[in-house]
Formats: structure tokens, C-alpha cells, sequence
């Protein structure tokens, strides 16, 4: 039993990557900075997939698909664009290898592409070049359009799921007739993250405004979610961005508006990432493993059997088989772990570390008494149930988990969100982390003397919080609002 | 009305291309031989997906994810494989751009990789170099694991969906303990291939081995299944391989075996492609558009309105949502089309183009009959159909054409398959189109021989055909079996 995960007070680092490993979530490849996602981590994912698709679907989207390959020229038509993305590209260079005249395989110098190709960090860029093809009126919009792919930006330090060099994503590309149209389609969205990500990952976040700094290359303005981590880091967990008219520019998209004229068509952009599974980990687990909220465990209930001989081996399975198919009716995903080869105290630990909400073990006794061992993973409460009452306990237990997880991560980000005034303070509270909601002046050049001095960046502009007057942290210059600063993943 | 479709006699490449483009599922992109798979498109590709991943899932295997990039040296590691792909890979040499001194971007010299990196044709080289991590023992076997992905394969002559550079598919990689495993599961994947493209796509396919010339690069034996397109060629519609322990010993994956020896894993490995897209369109369209099964139709009915006024087009629409509401409840996947800013003969046409199965259009008189027009797209055959009965018969409808543009495909098939003992009458037919079943020597001479003198190839050794005496097409030696040739795609 070699899985031994670090405490979260010993280095929290350490323990985040322990679970990802012990959990058989993900671990790094052969390929530096890219990552393999075991079937279990992406189970995971599929269920966040699956949800999310059906509420893109269900709020007008549909979904497409468009190359991996940027051409630089494509790349770099939209200046702080390329700025943003320039420093961390795969670039394709050449389009064959062959033997030299050792035999080993080399990249043939004949082959050399005419003009570089960018493994898309984003498809802004392509995108709207095609859509230039596809939007002559304002009856060919609104276009809300999504695709689902792998992004490259390369990384020199890496983390798994929070920063490698290649991740998975959904990355949705709107086009609008005009400003408040693409400005709604950003908002709707945010709120769209707000809620899959509240109500299925069981993570309360803010939402709000980047600041001109924290904004996407590109934006006029960017969405964000921002979730609280249990080290008191804070972590971007989605973004929507209103583009303006400047990829329409950059792409040359114009329109024949309703009134017959030719305009620059409105965009918004948004996304979010396998980036999601590393917030899971770090919101809700704990040191005897992962914890997984109920709509997104790839096994919701685990069925263990005790036994000592083939026996009670046999009598066990055959309640316990009965027991699985019934909660399969109800839509339970259910895992059977019958295997002889491992002892019940090994498979115990494993879906304890594997996360699974729910475990129900059957030895002989409870067979005779009628009863089966049931534990919650979020709590390890572990009660004995009879057989009769199983079937109607389990749903609302599984809802009860979910609603907990959520309710003790809000709890946990409201005991740690700081109205501060005063600079002492402020240093203190985002140095033993947290959100600090503070004032701020508005200019970018406060901004780094914040994050110079004490690491700490803008997380967002909240958006419906009052206006209230005050002074900036720092420079004590007027302002009208506070945001929500922190260190930050 | 642009969209003119040139007819199949006149030009089938055309056709085809005409089909792909105004039927909006794929068109070409800004990037050289990449597509952009469209909303329509992809939503038949996302069908295909749910489908299969289901089989898949149900036959035990599981979903994960591995790197984008092959570094070199694994790429070289099993020499037949780097053999078959070396030649037509993108190769990723810089991981960063840069402003030269015109301000210009430019790839920076000095973010040149140490080891280049290849776009994963496949992926059996980075997935070894996984399992062998994964796999110590036979309890760990057999390992199931499919991935949907996107590969590259640097195409100079591309045509949508058949031959881009970049396509999105499925590979299967599975390790197992013994080789007779590994070989029914590579069979066991061929059978799924064949239901599914049988049931869901329509188009009948032979099933059987390819040749040594043929098989995959890095196989023992390749399983596949052929299909045959309207204008004669054949086309490869999926592959399933025996890879035998080659990819095992170049990665050196060994697992302790039941006896307690060290041995090398057995491996299959397995894929279809967006390329069954193009089988779809050169199996059943025709020359007024695409013509799809109503299993993976997007839309399975559309809904169309005639009117001539205000009033008429209210109460039209009011009938027809409900008709709409109650196909939905039976799970039918409905599009209304409502729009006034085009005419119902506008309309006809774009939904035959897309070859929605069935059009039901209503108008005044209609509604005063209490009845609609229903059009079925495979046979363009036009009834009256009393509102009362619609619902009974949809469902039929959308089966019966389903079995129809089976049993047309099945029934083109066995007009264009021939037997042949005759050189000349071998050389008529291959030129003719069509699967041509002869003998053959079993030499790759006499292979390549055939291909240069008719460019016809061996298509694939069926499986279960019965052994039968004779000799070659070609050389007169004496043959066990007869093969199946055709020209193909």
C-alpha cells in the first residue's frame, strides 16, 4: 500500500499532486509540459462535458470544428493578440522527417513550410477569418458557435491540470450585430459558468471584471469566475470576453446592417478548461484523498463484499448484485468491485482516494441482519442501513453530499474574504491568503506596485456590488469601489 | 438560388465537393489542406460520436487522453511505423515567436526544441510509452482505453473529409495478456465497426484482412472494412489491427504473467474517422444534395409553413408547433423552420440539399383539411397525410427509409460486385468500377504488378469467404481464395 498522500499543512503542492496521482486522475507524459488524463480523470471530465454542452445546446448553440494550425500571418493580425500569445507557441516548421545517412531519423530540411504554422493557443484568429466567409447581412447573426479541442500554450513550469502545455477545452466564438448584443451573449455566459460550476462542481465563485492588465489579449472587456482554493489561492476558473469589433477588424468582417449599411460585426469569446479538475481537487479533497461531488463522480456508489469463504462470497454477491441493479434503474452509476484479488481494507482506502460519494459494504452478518455498511466519503460517517430502506435513502444522500460540499466551500470562501482598509492589514491578509476586498484607484501602474509588493493581483471587478466611496489601499487616491484582490494558481 | 449541384454522370469529384459545400458541412480553410467542419456537419459527426462511444463503452472499454506531440525518438522506436509515417508529419521545431527590428513576428531562433516534437499521426508510440508505466502484471491487463482526437497526416493532394491533414477519429489501444486475446479483440472491434456503419450509416461493408502491402504500419495483421461508393471506388471505412508484441518491444512494456514469467504485452489497436462523413455522401446522395439516414440526421423532420398573409401564416404556425411539440415527445429530432424572410420553394430546396429524411409542409388549404404534405427525401415521394395519423406513421417513415437506403446501397453493391477468371475481363471491370473478386498468387509482386497495370489494389482477403481452388488473375500460380480488388479512394 504504497499510496501515502502528503498532509495539506505539510505542502499543500505536494498534496495536490499526490491526489491527482494516488486518484489516478492524470501524470506528466514523456512529452515535457503535456499531460496524460487517465480514464478516470476523464470521466470526470466527460460529466462536466456532458453538462455544459447540453446548456450551450439549449441556449442556441451548436457546436463546429476548425483547424489546430494558425498561419503566423493569421496570428498576427490582431496586435495584443499576438502579444499575448507570442512568448508560448508551438511552431510548425517542417512537414516531413527521413533517414540521414546514418539511418536515423531526422527532419528533412527540403521540407520546410513557406510560412510557419502556430499550434492554436486560441482560434480567435482562424475562426474569424472564416467567419469573414459566412457573414454578409444581419440575417446570417447571430452566429454562437462552440467548439471543444486541445490548445497548446507552451509552459516552461508546468502543474498538472492548473498549467501544462497542452489542455482540453471549450472555446465559444459568438458574432453579433451590434455592441449590446455580443456585450448580453458575454454576460449570459459568465452566468452559464456561474451556475455549472456552482451547481455541478459544488465551487462557489465571484464573478466580475479582469482589470486592463488581467484581461484577455484582445478584449475590450473580459468575464470571469474566481473560485477560493483551500491554501486561500485563488483560481480563474472560466472567462468570457467581449471582443468589440476588433477581430472583425483585424479580420475584415463586415455586414449589411438592417438599415443597409456595412459595419464591423460584434464578437464575444469564452472558455473553459480541463483547468476545472484541478479547482475540484484543490476545493473539496481532502488528506485521505480526492472528494467528488456527486453529479460529476464517474462511480456515485461504490459495492464492496466481506466475506471468508467462496460461500459467503457467493450469498454476498448475489444481494449485492440485486442491490446494484436497482440503483442502475434509478440512473445510479454504480461500480462493483467483486474482485477476489484485492482485501476489503485495500479496496476501502481506494475509493476513499478514488472519491467516490457513496460505499456500501456487505459482509455475512449484514447479510443475515438484513443491513449493508454505508459511508459518505465527504464526512466518513458510516451508519448501517437495512436493506428495505436502502433505495430511498441513497438519492437524497447523494443530493445531501452535493449540497454539503457546496455549503462548506462557501462557508470556507465568506470566512475567508477580507473587507480591508489599511495597508498593514492588507499586506497580512493576502499574505496568510484569502480575498481581500479593498479599494483601489483604478490605474494599472498601482495595480503592479500591488502585485510588486505583495504578489497579489485583481482577481475581478465584482459587477453588482454597490458603489461605495473610498480611499485606494496604496496611494490613498479616491475610489468608487472595492475589488477583490488575492494571490493567485 | 446559387447553389446549383453538378450531377454525379458529369462530374462525381465535383459533385461530391458541391455536395460537401452546399450542403454546409465542411468547407476549406484558411490553413493548407485543413478543413472547417461546420455546425451541420459536426452535428453528424457528433451523432457517429454518441453512438459508437456508447458501443464502445458497453463492450468495456474506457476514455482517456495522450499528448498532441510524439517526441522524435519515440517516434522512431517501432521502424516500420516511423517507415509509414515519417513522411507525412508536421513537425514542431520553436516554442516561441517574436518581433524582429521591422517590429515584424518571427520565429525566435533561440526557442529552437531540443528534441523536436511530431503532430501525432497516430498515437501507438506515446500511448506504449505510457502503458509500460501502467502495466506490471497480468492483473493489469487487459487494458481498454479509446481516445477521440484530432491527428495530423501532411496531405499534398487533400479532398474534404477523405484525405485532409488534420481529421478528428477514434484510436482504441489495448494491451492484453496472451495473443489470442489481443486478436478477438481486434475482431471483436471489427464486428462493432460493421454494425455500426451497417445500422447507423446505411452502407454495407465487406469485411476481411489486408495484405501485407496494404496492412497498417506496425501491424501483424490489419482487419478492415470496405465500402463501395456510387461511382464504383472503394473506400476504406475503418481499421482494426493486431499489433503482436512489435509496439511492446520497442517500448519495452513486459508484465509478469500467470506463471510468474516476464513477458511482452499483446497489443490492437483500432480507428474510424470523419471520413465516414464522405462515405455517407457517396453512398446515398444524389444530385439535388446530401441524402442522410435518419439515425444520424441532425434534423429527422423539418417543418415548413405556406402562407399568404399575416393571418394565414399565424394560424399555420399554430398547428404546426404542436405537431412539433408531439414529435419531440417522441424523441424526433424536429427543425422548425418559421422564418418569413424566405420562400417555401427557397426553403424545399435548402432541406433537400441538407437531405433532412422527411419535410412536412403545411398552408391554408391544408389546414382546412385537417392535413399536411409529407415529403420523404430518399424517394422525393409526396403524400397527403390526415394530422390524425401523422404521429403513427413518422416513426415508420423514418425507419423505413432508413432500411431502404440500406437495402438500395446493398442491392448497388451486389450489381457492381464481379468474379472474375479472366485477365482482360479483370481489366474491363476494374475499369468499370465495382469489387472484383479474383484469384491471386499471394506475392506483394504480383500486388504491386496489378496496381500498376489497373490501379486497382487488394481491397481486403474476406474473412469468412469459403476456401476455393484456382490461379491468379495475373500469373496463372496456383490460389486458395479469391480476394477482393477495386480502385479505391
Amino acid at each position: 500500500m504504497s499510496k501515502k498522500v502528503t498532509s495539506r499543512l505539510e505542502d499543500f503542492s505536494k498534496w495536490y499532486n499526490d491526489i491527482i496521482l494516488h486518484a489516478d486522475l492524470a501524470e506528466n507524459s514523456g512529452v515535457r509540459g503535456c499531460m496524460v488524463i487517465k480514464p478516470y480523470g476523464f470521466a470526470v471530465w466527460e460529466e462536466m462535458k456532458n453538462i455544459l454542452d447540453k446548456m450551450f445546446k439549449e441556449t442556441g448553440h451548436v457546436n463546429a470544428y476548425f483547424p489546430l494550425f494558425i498561419p503566423k500571418s493569421f496570428f498576427s493580425k490582431e496586435a495584443s493578440h499576438v502579444d499575448g500569445f507570442a512568448k508560448e507557441c508551438a511552431v510548425v516548421t517542417h512537414y516531413r522527417l527521413k533517414n540521414d545517412n546514418d539511418g536515423k531519423i531526422i527532419v528533412d530540411s527540403n521540407a520546410k513550410l513557406e510560412e510557419e504554422l502556430i499550434v492554436r493557443p486560441t482560434s480567435e484568429t482562424i475562426i474569424w477569418d472564416t467567419y469573414r466567409k459566412w457573414i454578409k447581412s444581419y440575417r446570417d447573426l447571430p452566429l454562437l458557435i462552440n467548439q471543444w479541442a486541445n490548445v497548446v500554450r507552451w509552459e516552461m513550469r508546468t502543474r498538472l491540470f492548473l498549467r501544462t502545455s497542452e489542455f482540453l477545452w471549450q472555446e465559444g466564438h459568438t458574432a453579433h450585430e451590434n455592441k449590446q448584443e455580443a456585450i448580453e451573449e458575454a454576460e449570459k455566459i459568465l452566468g452559464i459558468y456561474k451556475k455549472f460550476i456552482e451547481e455541478n462542481l459544488a465551487i462557489p465563485v465571484l464573478d466580475g471584471l479582469k482589470t486592463n492588465r488581467e484581461k484577455f489579449a484582445g478584449a475590450v472587456e473580459t468575464y470571469c469566475v474566481e473560485a477560493l482554493m483551500q491554501d486561500g489561492k485563488a483560481l480563474q476558473a472560466g472567462t468570457s470576453h467581449f471582443l468589440g469589433q476588433n477581430f472583425a477588424k483585424a479580420f475584415d468582417v463586415k455586414f449589411a446592417n438592417r438599415n443597409g449599411q456595412l459595419d464591423y460585426v460584434w464578437a464575444s469569446s469564452w472558455g473553459v478548461s480541463t483547468r476545472l479538475i484541478g479547482a475540484l481537487v484543490m476545493t473539496h479533497s481532502d488528506d485521505k484523498g480526492l472528494v467528488l461531488p456527486p453529479k460529476l463522480a464517474p462511480y456515485q456508489v461504490v459495492l464492496i463484499p466481506i466475506y471468508h469463504n467462496k460461500d459467503e462470497y457467493n450469498n454476498v454477491i448475489a444481494s449485492l448484485n440485486k442491490i446494484s441493479q436497482k440503483l442502475r434503474a434509478l440512473n445510479i452509476r454504480v461500480k462493483e468491485d467483486f474482485r477476489d484479488t484485492h482485501k476489503p481494507g485495500w479496496k476501502f482506502s481506494e475509493y476513499e482516494m478514488k472519491g467516490v460519494p457513496l460505499r456500501i459494504a456487505m459482509g455475512p452478518r449484514d447479510l443475515a441482519n438484513n443491513t449493508v455498511e454505508l459511508v459518505r466519503r465527504d464526512t466518513l460517517e458510516k451508519t448501517e442501513v437495512s436493506i428495505d430502506n436502502l433505495l430511498g435513502i441513497i438519492p437524497d444522500l447523494l443530493n445531501s453530499i452535493q449540497d454539503t460540499l457546496f455549503l462548506k466551500a462557501k462557508l470556507f470562501q465568506e470566512q475567508n474574504t477580507f473587507k480591508v482598509n489599511d495597508w498593514d492589514e492588507f499586506k497580512d491578509r493576502i499574505a496568510g491568503g484569502g480575498f481581500v476586498s479593498a479599494h483601489w484607484d483604478g490605474s494599472s501602474e498601482t495595480e503592479d506596485e500591488i502585485k510588486k509588493l505583495t504578489k497579489a493581483t485583481i482577481r475581478c471587478i465584482p459587477i453588482n456590488s454597490k458603489k461605495e466611496p473610498g480611499t485606494c489601499i496604496l496611494t490613498s487616491k479616491p475610489s468608487c469601489q472595492r475589488v477583490i484582490f488575492a494571490k493567485s494558481y
